[in-house]
């Protein structure tokens, strides 16, 4: 039973007005094209557009973020090498929300593509802007707004209707695109929402929008392998709250900064509660200042305090929100963990409450968390112990009651790894009796071709490999780079210097050898005696007064070093030799 | 409802006999110390002793595999620096179980701790002896068999009586140590075994246990996150076999090849749906042709072909058993998934079951499995879509059990992180009433007490820090080669080689920079002459005729230059300066 009146986010799911007629093109043999430059390979850099004649519309512009295989860069973003080369045809980008998996790559891209016409609702546009202060020689960004229920003509042959949708940041929304072929859908990333009484809310949009015709139905994928329901955000706040009041001391809450619903739940937990909030990380306090000017959430005076000021109050008075819960080596969580913070120590009466899941590739820095702070006497509780996390992607059963109110002709999952969008192709199949051609199984850059009776694959590929940006660069560090450093990672490497006589071709002093990450060489005396050695007997090997061929002579060096340093280790260091000839 | 009677794996669960009186010490300050050399911060690399006077008695002796932090080992030792200082008092090592994290670390120890008398049941012991195999130059190991129910005097002061327990490999023991100051019980690894009626099996051993007056129980702690009982083993066969009578091409199954029982299972399902069984993966194939030659798996004559032999028998008779379920690039399922297997590839009407979980850390190559064989067009079901694995380590309701039946006085949980020892603690708080102070959280290397009344932590402290295995070399990987290996991954390197002459000071050729895993400098001609251009500069300001100070200009290069990249490029690869003096 949950213990008090539901409070439901205020939002708009107004059933969409009709939009203005579309004039759809009746050539017989219209084709719109469509492209994913990411997001159907990957959980992330989201980015997908539709080509009609001279026109092109782009839907979200996302980032992702590094993997095991990608060490050291900061995130990847979608390659837009074919959009670039026909800009001048780009009508708009219409981004679905504010999550950085969509918006992220706006900054790199949107000078290289003719800085088109941006649709987005106020929020999403107030989280772009906010991001766009890291990048002061960026174009200023053009914005239509949108809501849901409004229908914008984007160009001569595509105009979008808009419809909200349920997410776990505000005014997320779905798109019908008006095309000459017929209305194609994009819910945006959705999951239901649920009233006090375990009912769906916002059925109504979803079954006007299957009155609109549609020809294909794109669905996010995230939680296609995940059987039955959204847990409720209701039982999130009560499960919260409950947790709230039984605590003694101070409350930690640790949650992604980008979950806005979730941090306003919390926040108005608190203040029914009394207790004062402050925040710790910039970037959860930026987004609930976006917020709270958007008048999303209305938090009383007083109730934020300044992090500094914690002191002056009891500890059962407090509530702290802080970053960091997926234990990032920066976050505010493991800083207070590590003794680092300095505001915050804990202490034992803490309460610490983890309210996201763990992204996976995380799970070991999350355990480190928890080990210290559990270390330091906290009491924890975290997901997997307690309904308080809720994602934000509909699962199966969701999916399926979208599809049979939507009922598109043909289907196109979008937003995740393979097997998971071939997941969602079989509920469609199974859901709408939809024969497995009229699911479309895209990979990054194919080229799908939609007919007024038809959707299909084309063996046409555009460019859709990694971007990565890394510091400053964009793009400079590519395939060979990263297989250097996942070599380095994994054997270290060994740089030798043999300094030749240019005229003699006789080696001038003993030669130079560092290494890194291979083994401790100045405890292996012997070994760097051995290596020294063999090349004086690789370069006392060439006859004197020849030219020396460096090249040849560092293929030497590199093969039998090499294979001396195998055979003493059983590793395969990265032999770098340096011929330097004076 | 389960569709056919049980089968239950053959085993020995007697309530073990008493065991011979064992005389305790009854001087009043007796004290056995106790130590965990790993297992207590990790999972994995279990290893623990028992010390009392001149006696040591110890237990497991496994590795830990590689994590995110120690790139490129192959893994990690426990530390017996403490021992091997006193391997002539160790009076032999008890061994729970044949999973590398309890035997992996014999090769390498057991030389340095004298050879002690290893005690273990027949299928460990021939588990321990062909990995031996691959290290000819150990000592031959000396082992004294054990069985459930047997009481062995280990030296003056230890006995020990084994009792039987189920995990997922067979002939796990738990122990009975008796010792001076009392009984004090470690029951290895475990979960419940359920009958066709899913009521838990031998019971009456844990009663037996509790009856024994028991000081401190040490107990598992893997999965105390995990609430309620363990999935029926029964419940996994029988979702197994209504897979594979669906199936009507191939059965492709993918587990541990430590999955000794589970194997078991498969094989037997085979053999009633006439499926022939072929193997792929050296492990698997050992580890079966062990538990077969120790009767614990009665295969049919003929049941098991060889992998060449496949061709020759309809797809609808055959389940291929293939190692590498986990995504691990050399296992079978990577190379079937990728075509570069030599004798399966994948048909579109092969089924694969994935019966094992992910181990964390592994799910990104396991989506790309799923995803490779999925684009082949596999049907594929794993652990998260039907009840086809059930963990062999018991979770939060057998753990209550076991404590309420064992009623020791004191608790120490082992086998997991803080957070997991730390939440079983709390468990036994529960269970037993005991006191947070009775509830012993010691950390690997700290030595804790056991007297007759008491058990407490102190705060002396043995080495137990990492010990790396990497190729050949064992503890030659330290924390400085981990540290270069990490900095090498994320930002690459630049070393600058520049010539002096060592009587002018003056440069005697133009600087030779190589950088790897930085950016790709051949196509950055410009920041390279301006690094040449720097340290000409650099140079240039020494007064000639002045004996060059080689680790001055070193550092000068390093941090001008290490700047001047930063500034140009938000990175900070690892500078290495060379000065050659001709």
């Amino acid at each position: 039973m949950v213990p008090r009146p539901p409070k439901i986010p205020k939002r708009n799911i107004t059933p969409v007005a009709k939009p203005a007629a579309i004039k759809h093109d009746t050539e017989k043999d219209s084709t719109v094209r469509f492209v994913a430059l990411g997001g159907l390979e990957e959980i992330g850099r989201n980015m997908m557009f539709f080509e009609y004649k001279d026109e092109i519309l782009i839907i979200d512009m996302g980032l992702q973020f590094p993997e095991e295989e990608t060490p050291g860069i900061d995130y990847i973003i979608p390659n837009t090498t074919y959009l670039e080369e026909r800009k001048e045809k780009i009508k708009g980008v219409i981004i679905t929300h504010g999550h950085y998996d969509h918006i992220g790559a706006l900054p790199h891209l949107m000078g290289k593509l003719g800085n088109p016409v941006i649709y987005a609702t106020s929020i999403t546009k107030e989280i772009i802007l906010k991001r766009q202060d890291d990048f002061p020689n960026m174009p200023k960004l053009v914005f239509q707004f949108i809501k849901g229920g409004e229908t914008h003509k984007i160009s001569e042959n595509f105009s979008a209707t808009f419809f909200d949708v349920i997410h776990n940041i505000p005014e997320g929304v779905g798109i019908i695109i008006h095309t000459p072929i017929g209305n194609i859908v994009h819910p945006g990333e959705f999951k239901f929402d649920y009233d006090h009484d375990g009912k769906p809310k916002g059925m109504d949009s979803w079954k006007w929008v299957g009155e609109q015709n549609v020809h294909t139905l794109l669905l996010d994928s995230t939680a296609s392998e995940v059987p039955g329901f959204s847990l409720s955000e209701r039982v999130v706040e009560a499960e919260l709250e409950k947790l709230f009041k039984a605590a003694e001391g101070r409350i930690l809450v640790g949650t992604f900064a980008s979950l806005l619903d979730r941090l306003g739940e919390i926040i108005k937990i608190a203040e029914k509660l009394g207790r004062k909030v402050a925040i710790s990380g910039l970037s959860m306090k930026t987004n609930i200042q976006i917020t709270q000017n958007l008048g999303y959430l209305k938090i009383q005076k007083g109730t934020i305090v300044p992090l500094e000021d914690i002191g002056k109050y009891h500890d059962n008075k407090l509530l702290l929100l802080c970053t960091g819960a997926q234990g990032e080596p920066k976050g505010s969580f493991m800083r207070i963990a590590n003794g680092e913070h300095r505001h915050i120590k804990i202490k034992s009466t803490d309460t610490v409450v983890l309210s996201s899941s763990i992204v996976p590739g995380n799970e070991r820095s999350v355990q480190t968390l928890k080990d210290n702070l559990a270390r330091q006497g906290a009491t924890i509780y975290h997901y997997k112990m307690l309904d308080i996390h809720s994602s934000g992607h509909a699962p199966q059963e969701e999916l399926k009651i979208v599809m049979k109110l939507v009922k598109p002709k043909h289907f196109l999952p979008i937003h995740g790894y393979y097997f998971m969008r071939w997941r969602n192709a079989k509920l469609a199949q199974e859901a709408l009796g939809l024969e497995p051609k009229n699911t479309i199984l895209a990979d990054n850059g194919v080229v799908v071709e939609f007919k007024k009776d038809s959707a299909r694959l084309t063996d046409e590929q555009v460019p859709a490999y990694y971007v990565m940006v890394d510091g400053l660069g964009v793009g400079d560090v590519g395939e060979i780079v990263l297989r250097d450093r996942r070599t380095l990672a994994q054997e270290g490497m060994v740089v030798i210097i043999t300094s030749l006589n240019r005229e003699t071709g006789r080696i001038l002093k003993n030669p130079d050898i560092i290494s890194r990450g291979f083994i401790y060489l100045k405890e292996n005396q012997d070994m760097l005696d051995e290596i020294r050695r063999k090349i004086r007997g690789i370069i006392g090997r060439i006859p004197r007064y020849q030219n020396v061929d460096a090249d040849y002579v560092k293929t030497l060096i590199r093969d039998q070093i090499g294979q001396f340093l195998y055979n003493k280790t059983k590793r395969r260091p990265m032999i770098l030799p340096v011929i330097i000839e004076i």
